[in-house]
C-alpha cells in the first residue's frame, strides 16, 4: 500500500525566543523536521507532505531538493486543519502517517509499526506510558486492548486518571477515513481549534480498530517547546550513540562527554578521548586514537593513525599510521600520506602530505603539494596569495625546508632539495640544490640598549 | 524601616584545607562572602556588618571599598556572640538580618520575606525540608503555623524527629529584641558557645510571632564546609545559569557544560556549543555563535559574529559578522571591526583591525592599528617592544603584509601598500608603495646535506 | 603465612569487540590486568601468577618485568580449571587468593581481609549486596553468620531468590585444602566447565567455615565484560579520585570533569578548572591553577605557578610563580625556572628557561638553554634540526631576541646581547653585541598588485 507521509510543521515556538521557525532549529548538527523526514524517508513513502506556516519560507529553502511536497497552512487552526490541507493531495487508497516536526526522535521501526498497522485498515496510534501524565490525554482501552477513546485530562474520571498510558498525537490511518473524517471535524471547544486527536472516536464509533503500540524510549515521542527541551533531546541523542559506539568495539573515555552531529563510521579497537565533536561525515579506522577536545567533521582517518589533543580536522583524508597535533587544524583539501606528521599549531589547507613528511612546529601549509620523506622546519609559511590569487607550493621528494622559511607561491622546490632557515624562497630550487636568501649577519659591539621613554 | 545585615565571616573552615579563609573561597568566580554581600546589598540595607575573626585581615582586603562596616570577633564564641559583636553599631529602630558568609546563594528575594516579616514586628525565619533532617533542629509549629522551638536532633522526642523542617539560622527580627535578647544568651551547653538560634524561644516566650518562610530551593540555604559542597554549590549555580539562558532563547549544546563566571548577557538566537567559559562581563549580540572550549572574559561580541573552538578572548570588543579563531586569542585591547576576521594561531593586543580586515594565520598583532580591508599574511609579526618600550604599528586601508614579515614598530605602513613575504620593515611605507626587505635567493649546486654525527 | 595470588586473565571478551584481550583494556590509563597486580602487589605476595589463554603473549609482553608467574591455561574450561594450571606452582603452606582480571577496581585492603581470613584456616569469600540480584549465584547463609552454601539463580527457591548478597568469585583459601579440592571438581553441568564456586560447598562439607566480607564499594567488584561496563568503572574511579582531591585541599571546578590516570600529587590550595587530564607521575605545588582543557603528562609544578587554559606539559619541570600558557606546549626536557613565562602558541623541547625569562609568543624552543631575564621576541625559531643533527642554542643572560628571528643552532647568543627582529643568526653573537641579520628595506613607488587571473 503507498504511504503518505504528513508532517505538521508550521507552529511558531514563541517559546524558543527565536527568528527561527521552531522545527528549524538543530539537534545534533541538523534541524528537528530533517531528523523527521529522514526517519520518515526511510520508509520510502510516496509524497512526503510538510505543512508549514509560520516561517514557512525559511522552512522551504532549508529543505529545498528534497522532494518534498510543502503545503501551506496560513491560519494555525488545529492538527486536524493542519492534516486537512495536505488532505487535497493524497488519494483514496494510500496509508497516510501523520508526524510532527518538533517531535525529532521517533525511529523508522516504530512509523513502519504504525503504517503496518493502517495498511490493514486500522488505525495505528503510538501511545506512550509515563511517570506523570498529568495533562495529557489518556488512552482507554476496551477488553481486547484495542483503544476506544482518548479522554482529555480535565474530562478524565478519578479512575482514568490512573491511567498512564497517554497519546503522543502520532497515528497511521487509510486514507479513505481520512477524507471522510477530516471534514467533520468541528472546532467547538475551548481553543477554537480542529483536533486531529477527535479521529480516534470516529474510528471507534464506526468499528474500526484502533490498535496502539509503544515507542521503545519515552523521548521518541518528547516535543521540543523550549531550548531546555531540546537539550533534553539532544543529551539523550549523545547517550545513545555514545552506547552504540561503545556497543561496536569504541573506548569512550567518557560517555557523556562525546557529540555526534552526523554519521560516525568506526572500526574497532578505536580509542576516543573525553570532550570530542564529530561533525558530518567522518570514517575512524581501527586503532585509531582521538585525544582530547579534538574536532573532527567530514574526514577520513586511516587505521593506526594517532590525532593528539585540541585538533580541529575538517575536510580531510588521512592515511594510516599518520600523527596529528596536538593543536593541528587541518583545514578542507588536507590529504596526509602514510606515516606522515602534522604537529603542534600547524595549518593545512589544500595541502597533500606525502609519505613519511613532516610538518611539525608553527607553520602554515596552503596550496601546496609535498612529496615524500620532506621535512619542513617550524615557522615555515607557504606564500599562497598575493592579495588577489593563490598559487601553488611544490615540494620534491626528501626536500629540507629550514625553518623560518617563505616559499613565495607559485614555486618548486627539487627533490633533496634544501632551503636555508629563515630564506625567502621566490624562485625556483632545483633537486638537490641548497637556496639561502636572507641577510649577511653584521655584528656590532657594545650596542646600546633602547632607554625607557620617559625615563 | 531601616535594615541592618550583618554576615558572620569568622569561621575558620578547616575542612577546607586552606591557607585563606573560608568566605574568600569562589563560587562562580567570586568569593562566596561576595555572593551574600551582592544578595544583601540589592535591598539597600542601611549598614552591612561583616563580622570578621580566621583571615580576617585577608577579607578586610579582599572586600574593601564596599562600604563594608568589619567588626572583629577575637574569639570565637558562638553566632550569638557573633552577632553580639555588631550590636553596638546597630540602634534600636532598625532591623537585623542575619546571613552567613558560607551561604553564599540564599537569593535576594527570600531575604526581602525575612526582613518584611522583620519590618511587621514579627521575627522572621527562614527553614528548609529537608529529605533527611538527620542532626539538624526541628521546627516546631502551633496549631496557627507559627514556630514554637527549635528542637535539637539530640534532643527531638521520635514524634519531633518525624518533622522534616529544619532551622537554616537565617533570620530577620527587629533590633530592640536583639539588643534586649543577646545579653542573656548563655553558653551553658556542651559546646559552650553562645548559640544565636536561643533568641528563637525567647521571642515564643515574650510572645513576639515567630515566622518561617522557606526558600525556592535547597541550595539557597546550603552551607559550605568543605570542597565537595563548594563543588556542589558551584555545579547547582551552574545549572541555574545555562536555565535561564536557554530560557532566554539561547541554545546550549550541553547545560551541564557551560560556566558563568560572571554576568553574561546574551539577545535571542545564541548557539553556546559545549564546554564554554563565560567570566566578567560579558555581552553576546543576537545570533552569536561560541564554539566549543572557548572562554571569553570582560569582552562584548556583536551580532552574528561567529567565534569558532578553541579561541580566547579577553577585554576585547568585537562588532558584528566578524569571524574568530579557531584556535585565536585576543587580548584586551583588541577591537575588531564589523566583518573582520582573526584565525587560527593568532594573538592580538591593543589592536584596533578595520572593518573586513584579515589576520588568519600565525600572527603576532601588538600595539597596531589596522585599517580596512587589511590582508595580513600569515606568520606576520608587529615587533612592539624593544626590550623597554612599546611602539605602535600602523597599517592603512586596503595593505596587503606578505607572510612572514615582521613590521618593527613604530612604523606605518601607508594605504594601498604592499610589503613583499618575508620582509623586516623598520622604515615608513608610503601609500602604494611595495617594500621588500629581505635577503636575495642564492642556489647551489649539488650541495651535501650534513653527515650524520658519530656515524 | 605465605600468600600466593593468582589472577585468571584468559578469557577473551568477545564483547568488547577487540584485537586486544580483555585485560589489557586501560581504565585511568592502566591495563585492567595492572591495576589487579598493583592491588596485589601492595600485599607483598609470594608468588603473583597470572594464568593467561586468549592474546596470552599479548599479555605476558605488556607485563613483563614485573616478575609475575605466567601459566598458560590452553582450554578455556572455567575458573576451577584455571586456577589449577597455577597450583603445581603453588605448595601446601600458603594462602591463594584468587583475583580476576576483568575485576579492576577490588582494593588492597578488601583483599587483606580476606588473606587475613585464609590464613586463619577459614575460607574467605567475597560477597556484595545488590539492588537487583537477579542471575547471581545467592549465599545462604547459616545461624552464626557463616556461608553455607551458594545456590546458582536458576536453582534457587523463591525465599532464596529474596536474598540479595551475591557472590562475587572473589576468595581466599589455605592451598592444601584447594590442592584436595581442585582435582575433586565436576565438569558434569550445563557449560561442561569446572567452576571454582563449588569449593565453597566443598568445604562447608568438611567442616571448614566459610566467613564472607563485602567491599567497600559495590563497583570493587564489579567485572568488565563491555566497554560500557569499562566507561561505567572508569568514572566511578574518576569521582572517587575527585573526590579525594577536593578532600586533600583542592578545588575542583567541576568534580565530573576532571580526569587523573596515574599518579597525582597535591598540595593544598591548587585550583583546578574544568575538563583537565593529568597522566603519569604529576605533582602540583601549593596553590597551582591550572585552567581549562589543560592536559599535565609526568611534570612537577612548582608553587604559585598559573598554567593558563589549552595548555599541554609533559615531562617538564617547571619552578615557582612561573607562568604558562594559554595555549603553551611544554614537551619533555623543559624546565622552566622560578617567575619564568612561556606563552601562547609556543612549544619547547629540552629546553632550560631562566629565571624570569619570558618566551611569550609562537615561538619554537627546542635543545636550547637560556639564561636569566632574557626576552623572546615573538615567532622566534630554535632552528636545532639540520636534516640529520640536533643541536644546541644558548642563550647568554639578560639577552633580547628580537621577534622573528632564526637561530640557526650550534649558535651562542651572549649576556646582554641583542637580536635584531627578523634576523636569521648563524654565528655567534657575543656579549653586548647586536647581531643584525636580514635584507635591506626597498620601497618601490607605484607597485601594481597582480591581477585577478582570468579576468
Amino acid at each position: 500500500m503507498k504511504t503518505d507521509v504528513v508532517i505538521l510543521a508550521a507552529g511558531q515556538g514563541s517559546r524558543m525566543k527565536s527568528s527561527q521557525p521552531k522545527v528549524m532549529h538543530r539537534l545534533a548538527g541538523k534541524p528537528m523536521l530533517q531528523h523527521v523526514v529522514d526517519h520518515a524517508n526511510a520508509m520510502v513513502p510516496e509524497v512526503l507532505h510538510v505543512v508549514i506556516g509560520h516561517g514557512g519560507e525559511q522552512v522551504e529553502q532549508a529543505m529545498a531538493g528534497q522532494g518534498i511536497s510543502f503545503v501551506w497552512q496560513h491560519e494555525q487552526l488545529g492538527t486536524g486543519h493542519a492534516v486537512a490541507q495536505a488532505l487535497p493531495q493524497i488519494g483514496q487508497d494510500s496509508v497516510v502517517l501523520v508526524l510532527y516536526g518538533d517531535v525529532p526522535l521517533t525511529r523508522t521501526e516504530t512509523l513502519k509499526q504504525l503504517v503496518q498497522i493502517a495498511s490493514q485498515g486500522d488505525l495505528g496510534l503510538l501511545t506512550v506510558t509515563l511517570e506523570d501524565p498529568t495533562g495529557y490525554g489518556r488512552i482507554i482501552r476496551n477488553a481486547v486492548g484495542d483503544v476506544v477513546a482518548i479522554v482529555e485530562h480535565k474530562d478524565a474520571t478519578e479512575q482514568e486518571k490512573l491511567t498512564r498510558e497517554v497519546n503522543t498525537g502520532i497515528l497511521a490511518v487509510p486514507s479513505s477515513a481520512l477524507h471522510e473524517w477530516l471534514p467533520r471535524l468541528s472546532a467547538d471547544n475551548a481553543q477554537g481549534e480542529y483536533y486531529l486527536t477527535d479521529v480516534i472516536a470516529m474510528a471507534a464509533e464506526e468499528g474500526m480498530r484502533v490498535r496502539a503500540i509503544q515507542p521503545e524510549a519515552e523521548q521518541e515521542v518528547q516535543g521540543v517547546n523550549n531550548r531546555q527541551q531540546l537539550a533534553h533531546l539532544e543529551r539523550w541523542y549523545q547517550r545513545q550513540k555514545a552506547d552504540a559506539l561503545m556497543t561496536a568495539g569504541v573506548t569512550l573515555a567518557d560517555p557523556a562527554r562525546v557529540d555526534i552531529r552526523g554519521n560516525l563510521q568506526v572500526a574497532q579497537d578505536v580509542l576516543i578521548d573525553i570532550n570530542t565533536i564529530f561533525e558530518g561525515d567522518v570514517i575512524l579506522g581501527e586503532g585509531v586514537e582521538v585525544g582530547a577536545n579534538c574536532i573532527i567533521r567530514n574526514a577520513r582517518i586511516g587505521a593506526g593513525t594517532r590525532i593528539e589533543a585540541n585538533s580541529i580536522i575538517e575536510g580531510a583524508v588521512v592515511a594510516e599510521n599518520a600523527q596529528i597535533g596536538p593543536f593541528a587544524r587541518l583545514r578542507p583539501g588536507t590529504e596526509m600520506a602514510a606515516g606522515s606528521k602534522v604537529g603542534n599549531f600547524v595549518e593545512t589547507k589544500k595541502a597533500v602530505i606525502g609519505e613519511g613528511s613532516k610538518v611539525n612546529h608553527l607553520t602554515y601549509i596552503g596550496d601546496a603539494e609535498i612529496g615524500r620523506e620532506v621535512n619542513v622546519g617550524a615557522g615555515t609559511i607557504t606564500c599562497n596569495y598575493d592579495g588577489v590569487n593563490k598559487s601553488l607550493t611544490r615540494i620534491g621528494d626528501g626536500a629540507f625546508i629550514g625553518s623560518n622559511s617563505s616559499l613565495v607561491a607559485p614555486v618548486e622546490i627539487g627533490a633533496g632539495a634544501t632551503v636555508g632557515a629563515g630564506s625567502t624562497v621566490t624562485k625556483t630550487v632545483a633537486a638537490d640544490q641548497l637556496a639561502v636568501a636572507r641577510g649577511k649577519q653584521i655584528n656590532l659591539d657594545n650596542w646600546k640598549r633602547p632607554q625607557k621613554k620617559g625615563s
